[in-house]
């Protein structure tokens, strides 16, 4: 019987962590009692809502062999994420700020960036990927949202919550829109912020549209050609509010003010494969989009 | 208040599928007990091998407002499926196929394709959007793989289970290799076939990589550069085989012998994001992969 290559260092398959449906379930479960979730008394709300176990409406027989895939969530101290293994990198990211989580005398300095080993080896960046690529890394979930917590702050770190970004975006427009959400976090109950990459398309010579980014490193990590930011606001009155942001992999202005950078969230719905309004609308009839050129 | 453009079709949203966390799960059970698992009386292997329901790893707070995308399971007659909608298309499609799968009277003729309402209108591929794009409608999971039931045969049209495919390669090379798939199914207790698309990095002039891929239509269905399959061959002495194939989209010689596309299963493991050989690796032991060059 042959044997080949790959089965060679099967006790180091097995160890990893997104090994198919059940190992990446066990274990994204694990990581969740380790993070936030262990200091919650609450029985979180979306479960409380939900049918029973995902993996429960796959036939016995026909995923006799497992699913090759499912999604990979990862609930750290500091947010909650959720993996992209193709592209090495998140697919999006939700932080919980307010005053709380902004104070606190946690050090960038005391932390370093780290590959995530919750990840596969196959679908995991690591810090030579980076290296030489002319790109930053740049955090998904920033770190100077998690003042709070020395360990809130490091987890920000790992390369999951990381993405190539322009260093000139990533230092300037970028990052002030950073800051403009812990000032908005700093005025208001809650901010909700959801992070993650977009790769748009756009139209060639040709006349056809293409979707093209580069990828970096041996690993392949995806050069997003644009970043969302969604805000959602939970107001002192109740009311909730929603700002949502999109700015290209590219340097950016930072003369520009960032309200121009606000598109309809529809936008960033529809070009990233995901959802935000059905589930704000389960929370609230309240709620107020603020687009550009909108009246505040 | 300002209520935005998006706010007004909220019926049309709410009646929707893929409407972030909780609704996506909800409606992917209740595909189930219509499809085969409705038919099966054996409890789900890997969901009793599981953990607690996925979204219990959620912090409460954090999630207040949902999760905006999570995998989106479908399971229908002939196959299972993980919806993506950023491509507009599937990651991947499982199905089973053995003697009983492949006798039956069902007809191509009775099909029409689909769109799959299941999915969300923003993520959701349209006929139109493959209209006079050049590319054909093709089916990952094969419509003749299922001629016992009409039903199974018809949900194999819904535009989930279709990507853009070169008209070449789809009536030539890649049908001959649906064919060898059933041939396979016939001289086999059962054969399972893992069916996806590959979004490729290639080199440009400048020494950098790059994935590019056109996409087509209203929704920007993303054409996959290359497809691959993956064949989990289960013999009548109960050793497990693999077969991994990836084929470009694009007009292949249908002279090429088909074991020359095979692959080792780690580049599609590598590529795909996906991961197959550790679950099949907790049912056997005896697991005999087929590589090119591979003695048989």
């Amino acid at each position: 019987m042959l044997r080949s290559r790959w089965l060679l260092p099967g006790a180091a398959l097995a160890l990893g962590a997104g090994l198919g449906a059940a190992l990446t379930r066990r274990r994204a479960g694990g990581d969740a009692a380790e993070g936030l979730l262990g200091r919650l008394p609450v029985v979180p709300v979306v479960a409380a809502a939900g049918p029973p176990a995902l993996l429960g409406s796959a036939p016995a027989e026909l995923t006799k062999y497992g699913l090759p895939g499912l999604a990979q969530l990862r609930s750290r101290e500091s947010y909650v994420l959720c993996y992209d293994p193709r592209s090495r990198s998140a697919l999006w990211v939700i932080e919980q700020l307010n005053r709380d989580t902004l104070s606190g005398a946690s050090e960038r300095a005391a932390c370093d960036f780290q590959e995530d080993d919750s990840v596969h080896e196959y679908h995991r960046a690591t810090n030579a990927d980076y290296r030489g690529s002319g790109f930053d890394r740049g955090h998904l979930a920033a770190a100077a949202n998690h003042k709070w917590s020395q360990k809130a702050m490091r987890d920000t770190f790992y390369l999951s919550n990381i993405a190539p970004q322009d260093p000139h975006l990533n230092q300037n427009a970028w990052n002030n829109l950073e800051k403009y959400s812990r000032s908005l976090a700093r005025n208001n109950r809650n901010v909700y912020v959801c992070t993650g990459p977009l790769f748009l398309p756009r139209m060639e010579a040709d006349g056809k549209m293409y979707v093209k980014y580069q990828v970096i490193g041996k690993n392949n990590v995806a050069v997003p050609t644009h970043f969302f930011k969604v805000l959602i606001l939970e107001k002192e009155s109740g009311e909730i509010e929603l700002r949502s942001y999109v700015m290209p992999n590219s340097p950016v202005d930072d003369k520009i003010p960032l309200e121009r950078f606000l598109v309809p969230i529809e936008s960033i719905e529809r070009a990233s494969g995901l959802l935000f309004v059905p589930n704000i609308l389960k929370r609230t009839s309240n709620l107020k989009a603020i687009t550009a050129g909108s009246k505040r």
